[in-house]
């Protein structure tokens, strides 16, 4: 194994992994376009992890000796200082950050650096990179997302009791507590947390040992080395492991519901700060000004955030779009997926953080909530005290509809109808009908899993610090 | 409760859930777009079921007594048959399938009908329908899945010992087994059944019982209604719960998914069926001819199954597109939910019969795929064995790189240079290197964890075969 | 030319224009994704114009003589009155509305009949009878935006001098008028009629003649076709004319935008029909009620037509997709054009009436709107009084934002802050403050071109009325 | 006017447009969020001379004497060249390209440069600078199409009388010329060039001048400010020209509809370059290599080229999703416009490079092209043999495919069959039909316009060289 060899010349002046075949080099324009370094150099630490497995499982299938592989490994520890201190340099024609490590391994270790890719590609180096990295990114956004509902329930807890109006179809529906609107975001936000949680389970399949496409036929051990990276699992079928991105898909799935989530949420308060309603306050730190208009202050942080929805959920169409009619196993169509992946893990973690920022500061205005609740938000609960006298809810609900057109057409609140007018429409109207006038009372009533009531509201609160911290725990 | 009421004149031409504060009937420009019988008329044995749950309920809670809910349900069911045999007449006013339904069992029952409403909203009563539809959906789907796994599987083992080239970038890379190729796409099949099955669970929670957005003020036990319809727990936050369709955008995810692997599928099938491939001939009945041209036969179905991914994805983006911005709770837009779901399911169930037919009859052209496996998609294993001889694997490939260029150039195999020559390139080849020529042995040597080696494919069938079958089990 | 001949048996019970070839006749599964009547139906008149044009053309070109050409034509015209009359019935196999039209034809003339298709295929026959529809699909469509418009403008004349907050980022701004409001999205309208008239003459080219692709061997006369079918020219590439659907994709973007456009619009006017802004009422018939809460009156509509917007530019999104990365000329998956076509018209032309009907019906709250004028949104206007008397503007920027912000602290309007106290912050404040303060005179001053004054909106009633005329000459 | 003035204090550490009113500074999340300058500082120069015209705008209104507008002229004339040579300084606080031009003008220029933001917003400023912006960058795009169509057509006339085989649905239809198959994309990329230019002129109108929202109040000239700025109108309705992006949708539509074009190029090319059809060699400076297999030479570039259409596609659909629903206006959101844009021109430029340079460096395997030629092709010619012996076309189709059919059940070409059993299908079939075998003469009979006969072709050239040279012109 040892015979000294001639060594043939590899070229000097740049690195490639595959210059042998070629005459030419690569056209600059191509080279613009092919080049992923600015966006993948963000792997080195993941490329870094699973090289130095790799070098050990190249021990263990007996193509290095352990003072080889040893010096792999530290050399690869080396490199990782280089990248945190900030002194990798580039050089043209590192077309990836597969390749730069590679370069700079060999510059360290000479002969020894070229062994390493043997029986890899960088097939199955980028995605067992990509997974790598993946973790990490759904940890982060787990934490984020833990942070956001605890803010909420933060906020619930501490207005619990307020009282607004309801909205459905954005038209006063019913009295609602304010802590009750504000968890129906935390749990949409929940489910987000589930959902990407799942992934983690389900994409924790190691890829590395699928070589470009046909798999390793050097004895490699994959299911030592899924457990030496973490992973649960091997991947199953190399053709199908080199050209699958599914669980990037899937993130930057979850990310864009997560999106729309925070959508929503903002819309909401855009439209809960506006100085007709007048509910919610931003704080000057989460509002801008006009340039033009002295006296604006726009709730900027949220339309970024509305906005933002737009540009995450983008990137899903982007890579499915990428993906559709691709032939099967690696093109370089799909090298794609990390511009579309980090750009909505960054996108979203800034709006994550604003979220926060924007739920932790802003000021809750309990008399213009309070002030907005009218009378005619009483019709379901004059509906069912109609019921309560025995009337078929469909008929109640009709006699309220006609009660309620009177008042308005007269411009008055319907507990100012004289009881006679109200008992011509139907009977069954007593004097005991001014009982069912009291918001608060109401609210109450609403006790069933998941009501408004101050009871359900209060295990809704339990549920989602116990997600949060398990959330947090994981991340 | 039983005192004789005079009841109010309800508007017998059109029946709607909400006349009583109207004074004109909706616009017939309104009507048109706002009629969402033509989609949602297809919940409608949902829609049964959960008002049969509902009236036992309303019993449990004492608003009914044993009578009358045992009349609800016995009358509910009887709608059910008119359904079935196509005897339901839909009106003009009838705006929906919920209307529908309530409108004819106020025909059966009278004012009874009108009673079972009590409580509840069209928008916990809808999202409760869907959810029941779509653990139908799902457990179809994962039906279709599996029978194309097995078609797959059954395929890739009858043909198993079959070589092909195994292409990434679509040029020649090594030599694969056909059945390692088919069943690189049933594994992408596979996850999305993992996929699918993982949101059945997460999604099976109650949302009835949220009322319109505030709660249930009746006493209505929803963690009986929960188990009486099949769902492992309720929905903690009610103005979440009717303003939530996230479990729809997961399923048209999930749906798009598997659209997109079966593009790719559809894509080397298209490849794979040109004169010029020749691997697989399609069967007539999945093919069609052309007006003009007598001699073509066209894979059409490959073709829509490819082109069917953007139909399928384009609902994805449209009910993404639908939801953005949208204020919290019910609003109107969400309403849309149901088309771009039904086309998803409907639109892939198509796809699937016809991929599954497709496999089922294609001729595997054995002869054609030999004849195109050449010398170059050796030279991986070239450089191996240059590698055993000691050569750092960088160096090999180098080395290789300019022996598969010098041939290239001569218009000749690798294997047809004198080894003069390549021991110009190389010293440390020597004579055996004759052995690494057989495409057959070769593959045999991929026996790592998801390799082309017939025992790697051997497993493969194994895990996919239990797979299948467990999704038949659950379907 | 005219010996007896045995003619070959064509096949009996079912029609196609290609099954000589063929040994098995079409799996039902493909059948039923294949099958595009459900659809391309609508295309009979197109088809039927475009077949009546090449059967002249066949004749000036020799193939027919004149009493063929002549009885085809007449012979098609009949077929006209079945689909209008509904009399035409399908059969198994009937795969496209071309195979229909074909078949009946047959079905009257006999062997005559086969011989309308000579020189000619679907491939380049689908794409002409598109363009034919498109050409009317676009006139209706600008049929119904000068509709719109000129509603808008009747409105926007009608209301002429009501006031109302003009809001960015949907805060108080600065006063505009209502009129001012309402015409900016009817420009948005008159935009998107331009896009589709530069459209519709961009397209405006026949590909009739182009064969299955490689052009047309029988000496068709193009540029007489052309004319004879109200095309201004002809394709000239015979690949890229039977490939091509770029006239679809434009058709749907146009509509995406005009959707775009009308969800802004429904936004505003939802919130304007908030109880808490209440610058609107729309009209009973076009809200909808709640099943539960009696006195809900819901903007159904404008959530519908906000909504919608994902609907159609979904099918922006999937046409594409189905596009992106297929290989040239014809491939089956650009029959879906017509499905994505077909709904994006449909539903655009819904929502557009609705809207008509929105506009014309709805009711303008005077009192509201000017109610809601403060008297921060003077706060520009005191920038300019300061810019007046000599302060740079971005200094009167900045005492204005603390002027209004002192007022808001006291909780009190600026323009009740004594005089002294704006001296002090900046000592160019006079006694003649007091006469920025007319919201009314204020608004006129704003009369450069597209301003909110009174003249520059009667230009913009010049303008979009001379617009909404000339569309509909073309419509 | 020019009495002296106690200045307030600006803040001096940061430097915004808008702090008077606010106590307290973004928070950093927000900040991180809202700064925009990593994208607009490249608007830098279109917002000078935008800023520069507005001096004199305000000059000629009165608003500043000569030398005043003169100083400000040559101040921002100044700022370009500290841009230029890359001096300028970004601080915290710079929100965007506007605010970083008026410190710097203020730094020189001091109060003066405080006068230039009057009666003008950021609202209007920078949908003026986009404007400036983009029909540069339409230019730009249309030299590149024109590059790239000027490229096509000289390979196309240099290769004239290269026969290759047709396809559509990838099966092997008709024999064309590699010219008239070439030119066919060239098409497609001329109506983009149309389009382009569609857009520039609809999109040329001015908005500057209509203040945040309601005009401008001070007497500016808009019509000569648009004549100065290169317009061709003024925007006619404040309200709309502040909260409209359409030119930009506009413009990413025109590049997303360029990118699928170049997707289907790119996708026959890959085809092409495969083993199996060998009809394109891709240059090595257009290629890559493999890390793992040294025999490969991918066609990386264009699998680049197949998979940005979806990352420009999906700021399509981001862009439109952003605007969807928002208030009208202008919001927060809007800012997005200018990432989705300017990485649409930028990926789309880098594709166009590569384009060309394929284009230019591949080599056409003529040998491999008309060796795939097979006589199944010549169907077609066969049946309109028949058709010119009497037979219609329907019959003549299908003796055909009866006699294709023959022959490949047999195994041999049709034209190996005899003629008497030829005969046996029809008796038409004489024995001139061997006069029908001969593809070049064959391809010169498709010569109506449009067709692949090289009277046809010639004249398509001449088309593209013309338009080629407008475009050029232009740009």
């Amino acid at each position: 194994m040892s015979q000294p060899l001639q060594p043939p010349t590899l070229p000097k002046t740049c690195y490639q992994m595959w210059g042998g075949r070629f005459s030419q080099k690569p056209h600059e324009a191509l080279e613009a376009l092919n080049n992923s370094l600015p966006y993948d150099s963000r792997l080195y630490a993941d490329d870094l992890d699973a090289s130095k497995a790799y070098a050990e499982a190249l021990h263990r299938a007996g193509h290095l000796d352990e003072a080889e592989a040893d010096k792999l490994v530290k050399s690869l520890e080396l490199l990782r200082f280089d990248w945190i201190e900030g002194t990798v340099k580039f050089r043209p024609g590192d077309e990836d950050v597969h390749t730069v490590n590679e370069r700079l391994l060999v510059e360290i270790t000479g002969e020894l650096g070229q062994r390493l890719h043997t029986g890899r590609s960088r097939n199955d180096q980028v995605v067992t990179d990509m997974k790598l990295w993946l973790r990490k990114a759904i940890r982060e956004t787990l934490g984020r997302l833990s942070r956001v509902i605890e803010t909420a329930s933060r906020q619930a807890e501490h207005h619990l009791g307020v009282l607004m109006p309801g909205y459905t179809h954005l038209q006063r529906a019913q009295t609602v507590q304010f802590s009750h609107w504000l968890l129906s975001h935390a749990f949409a936000l929940r489910e987000d947390g589930l959902r990407l949680a799942e992934l983690r389970e389900r994409a924790n399949v190691l890829p590395l040992g699928s070589g470009a496409l046909a798999g390793n036929p050097l004895g490699i051990d994959r299911l030592w080395l899924a457990e030496r990276l973490g992973f649960s699992g091997v991947t199953p079928n190399s053709m199908h492991a080199v050209g699958d991105r599914d669980f990037v898909v899937d993130f930057i799935y979850c990310c864009s519901l997560v999106s729309l989530h925070l959508s929503r949420l903002a819309e909401d308060l855009i439209i809960y700060s506006t100085k007709e309603f007048d509910f919610i306050r931003l704080a000057d730190s989460f509002s801008s000004g006009s340039s033009l208009m002295p006296q604006k202050r726009n709730p900027d942080s949220l339309e970024l955030i509305r906005g933002m929805s737009g540009v995450i959920t983008s990137n899903l169409t982007g890579i499915m779009m990428t993906i559709k009619g691709t032939p099967s196993t690696y093109n370089k169509d799909l090298q794609f997926d990390k511009e579309y992946c980090f750009q909505s893990f960054d996108k979203l973690s800034q709006v994550l953080e604003v979220t926060d920022g924007v739920l932790q500061t802003m000021q809750v205005q309990q008399n213009s909530m309070e002030a907005a609740l009218s009378t005619d938000m009483l019709a379901t609960d004059w509906a069912y005290y109609l019921v309560k006298k025995g009337l078929p809810f469909r008929q109640a609900h009709h006699v309220i509809g006609r009660v309620v057109s009177l008042a308005e057409e007269r411009g008055v609140d319907i507990t100012d109808l004289p009881l006679g007018e109200l008992q011509a429409f139907c009977p069954a109207f007593g004097s005991d009908i001014v009982s069912v006038a009291d918001y608060s009372n109401n609210v109450q009533q609403y006790n069933a899993i998941g009501g408004t009531s101050s009871s359900s509201i209060v295990e809704q609160l339990r549920l989602l610090k116990k997600f949060a911290k398990d959330l947090r725990k994981q991340s």
